[in-house]
């Protein structure tokens, strides 16, 4: 096969906010498929947050990428080429196969896609772990009740603006938290968010909370850590449930920030707080993704994605989600359908 | 009855550290019993850091003193009178009377104690709010495990020095951080501690608690935040708990002090953080307290108190447990027995 395979690869730790320098497109041979294995060519690549973390030195709950290794990424694929009895040339697939052209697989962590193009992408958002982060994040460790206040920070990414529907199917009033007017309306007009507010528009964070919130704050899912938490932990009520889902505020940061050590809410409030990765629900999976097709084929749960074109951008778009330069899911169009 | 009832009442709300001058003795009247009621003569009191929530001029998880109100405090006394069908003179009976050398009440909210002389003063300490406060905090919300690490800040203090007594009952290695050797070595010697920390000798907090728990931290019961948290949350482990029963290290700050932003060790290791009150446990304070009774007679549980004479230094006493003056239970001693 003549073809080559491009590879982002990493070619030096970022310190700070990653630059495209920290990435190297390396071509490599197509790898042929052994016996049992399937070759697959990518269509649509996800870029996330976590995967900062990975470049980094130091093991989190992942361990750290090496130097030269590809980056970490979920793939929407084709198979090409199929030494598999299990799956077929022309199979779509999802897979964590990383940012590159052409990957292969022995089908083990592989999930077969409906050949649906219209949810093919969706795979990678709001039916695949994106949407499974804001399902089992909100019902199982925020446990809203109707009529209770849910703030979503991050509101406008792929995990926010999901739990917010979420929320309001379960009858909530929902208020979110963005980065711009568009998203903000985004989530208004979109999603059905009772109320949002665009942070880097308002003086007082804490005041924009507090008018959108006049009940108090009983679920806070939170996307983004930093300032927008230290103003959020100060409205909750009552036996409230902070959800530390991700934290791209501090993604970036060498050393810990500073922030007012508030505790104390927590206290008064015999409030909880709790760290939250999907991993951890991979058994109800299946429970999961049913219900999220449902609401999502019934558009009932409705999804944007801001899509960049070609493999060669990949550090562009990973880098524009600490930006904020996505409304919904990122992702990079590596091949057309 | 020409006896006078002193009373400490609430003179100023204190800035910062309390002061002898917040505080006023006033010269009352003794209160006549109704028809219905019973007169109580203080034997010993409790004095709280929860009281200095109190002296705020907002409401935290109880409503503000009044100035020239009687200061709120746990209360052993005599009945030296009685208009009351159920208590007779000469019970004794734990009630929140305040800072005062007699109070008048319907019974309602006395519990009477059994006579015995041995344990009178327990039932404001380890067979009261204070050992319930461990007992229900450390398992009913950080569930340990035998063989998990339990830190106890502020292990000195009564509540601290019960956690980690009730944890080694329950198997687990226990570490303790206090405020002085003497303290340290009192966790080690009396209460059966695995380690223990005088943290104001140590030039590197975090260091000396890595050391103290090679295996990280499961159970984190915190009763004073601020720095030793800070180093604590850096050592939790996957699923921690941490318990927020106390932050006697911010209790007499106006603004929130800054800290490092170290949620994210929540997210890598799905720990959950929780504010508790022991208040919400009232319809099961009959099971703690006859549990606790079983072990502190059956000598599991260890038990000291820091007695100081006369309801005149009542002040001292509460200012004194912000300085670490008390090794287990502070009280004052209103009466001789």
């Amino acid at each position: 096969m003549s073809r080559l395979n491009r590879q982002w690869t990493l070619e030096s730790r970022p310190t700070g906010l990653p630059t495209l320098e920290n990435f190297r497109l390396k071509d490599s041979p197509v790898p042929e498929p052994s016996e049992g294995e399937v070759l697959i060519q990518s269509l649509m690549l996800s870029v996330d947050p976590y995967v900062r973390g990975r470049l980094r030195p130091v093991r989190s709950y992942v361990r750290p990428l090496d130097i030269g290794e590809v980056i970490d990424g979920g793939v929407v694929g084709r198979v090409i080429e199929s030494r598999s009895a299990t799956l077929a040339k022309g199979d779509f697939v999802l897979g964590r196969l990383g940012w590159q052209d052409y990957a292969v697989s022995d089908g083990v962590n592989l999930r077969k896609l409906e050949p649906d193009p219209k949810y093919l992408s969706a795979a990678l958002g709001v039916l695949g772990m994106t949407g499974l982060t804001a399902f089992f994040g909100l019902l199982d460790i925020g446990q809203p009740k109707p009529g209770e206040t849910v703030l979503v920070s991050g509101a406008a990414g792929a995990v926010g603006a999901t739990v917010g529907q979420i929320a309001k199917i379960k009858g909530c009033r929902v208020i979110g938290v963005a980065g711009s007017d568009k998203k903000a309306a985004y989530l208004l007009d979109e999603c059905g968010f009772d109320a949002s507010i665009n942070y880097k528009s308002v003086s007082n964070i804490r005041k924009a909370l507090k008018d959108a919130c006049p009940n108090g704050v009983d679920v806070y899912f939170d996307n983004v850590g930093g300032e927008i938490s230290d103003a959020a932990i100060t409205l909750i009520n009552l036996k409230a449930r902070i959800l530390i889902c991700g934290q791209i505020a501090i993604a970036n940061r060498e050393r810990p920030e500073m922030g007012p050590r508030n505790l104390l809410y927590l206290l008064i409030n015999r409030a909880r707080m709790e760290g939250f990765l999907v991993h951890d629900y991979a058994d109800r999976f299946p429970e999961g993704l049913a219900q999220l097709a449902e609401w999502v084929k019934s558009g009932k749960i409705k999804y944007r994605e801001t899509i960049v074109d070609g493999l060669e951008n990949a550090p562009q778009a990973f880098i524009g989600l600490f930006r904020g330069e996505n409304v919904g899911k990122m992702l990079v169009r590596v091949s057309p359908l």
